[in-house]
């Protein structure tokens, strides 16, 4: 109940620091007999590792995966998946000047006011670190979630102020930004570069489609599809929106624009972005996350150490300028997990029924 | 875990139909020793009783609670209230015209493909209607969070394309959008009512305020504070986005224009909505939910039948024209259950430290 | 979270006191589809009425359910089932004596300390009368294993010092102990008739046995089939022990003894009572639950009162002089109930390999 | 919802197999600020590790702990303790002769049933390997536990047939059948030699007390003290059985002879072992598991292989000829991790009243 668990049949718990030992987890609740292996996991760790571009942090992490159980003779078995990574380039030092100030921007403050101490090396707990076990349990739901013809796609939509016009799924690991669109992406390379020569970062939006989901996914009234999405998403470090379908736009909509007809073939519109009265439609999925610009920027900025007296701070350590890209790896693993939950609840329930 | 409970220490479980014999709830975890009435939570149920203007469904329920358990004395004994409140006025005749048809921007379509059968009077379980159930909850909430000197506010921003410019608490119950400018609520309305008049509804926003908050609440990781609200209020039918602080708008700053700095006095501007890396930061909480247009209009859609064939749709019934005034009701009480839930879980930790 | 709730996938809520004004619960997770009445639950219900012989207690209660939601044209709709039960005949009155002293054998002490009030009245939440609404949701529990083939029976197996020396499941329901051995339950009731008139009540053991469970139902490690059966029989008041197959017999056996050997057809004995390493055999699943003497007795005893003050207390009200026959019947509804789930989570895993 | 998850507020989480790379934990909800060390943990794991004496497994593991996470500067920080143990001394080898066969008395048969394929190395997630990563989550509880002055001593009081006479604590970890009765000790050990020697195993109790407890623990209801401790206990595999206080004695008492009459001091007797209606009563806690033999015996047993043939099974491997020993040590672990998870839960409810 600390908060680090996620799901329900489908149940992921995870641990680590930024700074401390090893970061890992248990994925409990994976029916038996998938085939699956270490490269697996490492594939979809590779594509969220630091240490890529100049657009990433350049902490330099191996990021390999442990899987020490739950997996016999190239099969899961039915037991829970325990998987551990260690840190390697954790260097602490690099964070002794901030050990007595909040950054502004990050949980710092808060976390200080909750627990009485802080692990204040890269932030410990609360550092965008602990997404690397979210992706490691994604990479499993995604599997998952294949065999059932459901392939999920989250990209940076627009950062910097800049939108992608195009989108062009193959494009989006192609580019450091992630962006579905080669011209927009070199666009935003140029603004964020320009914004870390000034010591500071860039926000942008995220969207995620997903694609092969029957009606009738979801469950009513509180643990609705899209609820359960939102959760998920939402407890991503740095998002601070999400919208499906329509989103926000709707609201100046009128129930004739926003309702999406029906014919014998199917939905004729898809403003909902898949979802209605949370539960899926069959349409495409899509939603959008706002991502904040990166908190920790090398500029000086006012804020208040653990004494209470106002002080000034400029960040060195090693920091995406943009959080997207990587943000975008996360989205998708944290969809998948919920969607992989949101099957097997309905498996409970004895299945789609026929008709 | 069919999706009807919500909450952690103070655990809600609520049953009921739009047009079956009762709706009711069970309320676990709360505290003994409150001092509570049935009149504490008949008051918030008459703030989202319909019938009540022009500008909401002319279904005319007393929706009068019985609280049932859990009360000795005129207090809180520490078990579970139990509340059931029967449906008065439920004209199922109504929707026989709909019984075989997927009704456009409702759960209709979704809910036969998950269950292979549907209620079809008045959407059944999937109706606005057991939002009841939450507001009885919330009420509870609310008084709990009265002890901790905490004032939650939700207030309709925008309807039908008109915005609030002033904001005015005073204001909000006294006009039926529930919107903090008496001015900005009359023009809303006119369009609402003109709307109405030619078989059309609107959307809206609604923003919720939350003062009296300490820093230190929300939960690490997955169950941040932002994450279990976003999932709370996308729970409510028709919200269809969520946005904290800055929201959306923070996918264009950069982080030196989007971080809050400090001084000896505290926080120095709050984009961030009062919640930092998913815990709170002891500013105002502040978020805003996307409303979509009511899905039932008068106006006639084209949809489908259960035999898959394309029909005609126009939608008698009796609904509200536009959402928000009811949902920014429901908005208080979801985030009241999930504040108290978190203080509830703070205890659980030992309280917040003194430092 | 505050104990009144029980299950993963059929999940549990209730509430209600002895004294209050009803008694309820919310059955949540149920499939769709299948056909259920109020007359399905009632039957269940009147087995587990009060008032029906001299051996039980002679409070008179029609308790009749209204079943509230999650039924449409009479099949369940995979909403959750609400079910409501008023008290009629609640003469608090009767506990005007204890109001202030704590009845040895009972919460009252415990819950005092727990919560710094108490509803005195019948012993309020702690009562045995909170076992009708479990009676209620085991009802649709057992029709959902019906439909499995699975069979459970529970019945007086020893009480008041007599053992039943005959098992003719055909006799359970024709005597008022509930027990398969006619002569048994003569010699039983007379033993406890006698008791009652010195003011002193009966101890005893109901044993259970369910036939049709197919091998490879439990969950590991923690979720062990035996494990939440443990949990769900020792929730039930005055259950003081619980084992398995030999149960504290086999401390005293070898392995080459307690072992059960297979052959081509299966098991050649069961003194695993139908469950290793917490899954099921596909053999008879047994066990047997220790049930102490009924607590409230008319005997003087000494006691406290809420000012730590010594007593003396005779408690009048009425009840029953040995609880194992209704007991019988909370055990079958509290096992159908963890069988039905350990068959929802099977499902979830893909449901049983063919092999 | 694999079923290797365990606790509400203090949550546990295992995985791990008998013979794969390692086992490990996540333990969430511990408060910050508790003194913590890997020595804290390995302490409790030496008491548990296999190959010490003639009486248990030769299997030589070293069981070293990392703990990886959760802790800083020496105190745990409120974020999830991550803990694993490689494994060293895997020799699965020793398993091929039953890699096709099911042993009597073990889960083999249920598990390839319920998941169609099965890890048979020393039984894989089924093996009693898998509560090393109890009894680490168990030391931290014990260790909270400490600070609330509860100490919890199990220990085997009876085995092959032989019960303790005397109950001194001081002797209970100088011998190896962990008995408080060092004369009994010694008796027990020839026994189970002699068992040993002829290729066969022993049961036995093992009992707990716990002292120190408060009156008010537990929940109402489902989730009553002795109702989790069941759970807990009848999840460690090879036990059959749970009694609190009287427990299957009280069948044959009545209610004057088994009710606990109070007077100024507190309690006259304690037949109800320290637990009514589910809440402690402030007495000592004190229940009796019941131990079935060891399934793995070296005596040529029928059994069946996957092809349903009949074969004779004769287990080489390397297995404790008696369970009780290190069942003590596990029963110490989880009644700690159940006793505290109440505790929390109590704070959540405001901490014990005043009164």
């Amino acid at each position: 109940m600390g908060g680090s668990s996620f799901g329900r049949i489908l149940r992921l718990a995870t641990f680590g620091e930024s700074h401390g030992r090893a970061l890992g987890l248990i994925l409990d609740g994976v029916p038996a007999g998938l085939d699956l292996g270490g490269e697996d996991i490492q594939k979809e760790l590779d594509r969220r590792r630091p240490g890529q571009s100049p657009l990433s942090s350049p902490r330099q992490e191996t990021d390999r995966v442990e899987l020490c159980s739950g997996i016999f003779e190239g099969k899961t078995t039915g037991a829970p998946l325990g998987m551990i990574v260690y840190n390697q380039d954790a260097r602490s030092g690099d964070y002794e000047n901030i050990k007595d100030k909040f950054r502004p921007g990050h949980a710092d403050y808060g976390w200080f006011k909750k627990f009485g101490l802080r692990d204040y090396r890269g932030g410990g707990r609360s550092s965008g670190r602990e997404t690397l076990a979210r992706v490691a349990a994604g990479a499993v739901a995604k599997k998952l979630l294949g065999r059932r013809g459901v392939v999920i796609t989250a990209y940076t939509q627009r950062a910097a102020g800049i939108s992608c016009g195009a989108f062009d799924p193959g494009e989006i690991e192609k580019n450091p930004l992630r962006a579905p669109d080669a011209q927009a992406a070199a666009l935003m390379a140029d603004r964020i570069e320009a914004l870390m020569a000034r010591g500071d970062s860039a926000g942008g939006i995220v969207e995620c489609r997903v694609r092969g989901l029957p009606p009738g996914l979801g469950e009513p009234v509180f643990d609705k599809l899209d609820a359960q999405l939102a959760k998920a998403v939402l407890s991503i470090g740095g998002v601070k929106g999400i919208e499906f379908g329509e989103g926000f736009a709707a609201a100046d909509l009128t129930g004739s624009q926003n309702n999406d007809p029906m014919d014998e073939k199917g939905f004729l519109s898809n403003h909902a972005g898949g979802v209605l009265g949370g539960i899926s439609t069959g349409g495409e999925l899509f939603f959008r996350a706002a991502v904040k610009p990166t908190a920790s920027i090398a500029l000086p900025q006012t804020t208040r150490d653990s004494q209470g007296r106002k002080v000034s701070l400029a960040i060195a350590g090693r920091h995406d300028p943009c959080l997207c890209p990587r943000v975008a790896v996360v989205v998708e693993a944290m969809t998948a997990l919920v969607l992989e939950d949101f099957f097997l609840l309905q498996a409970a329930r004895g299945g789609f029924p026929q008709n």
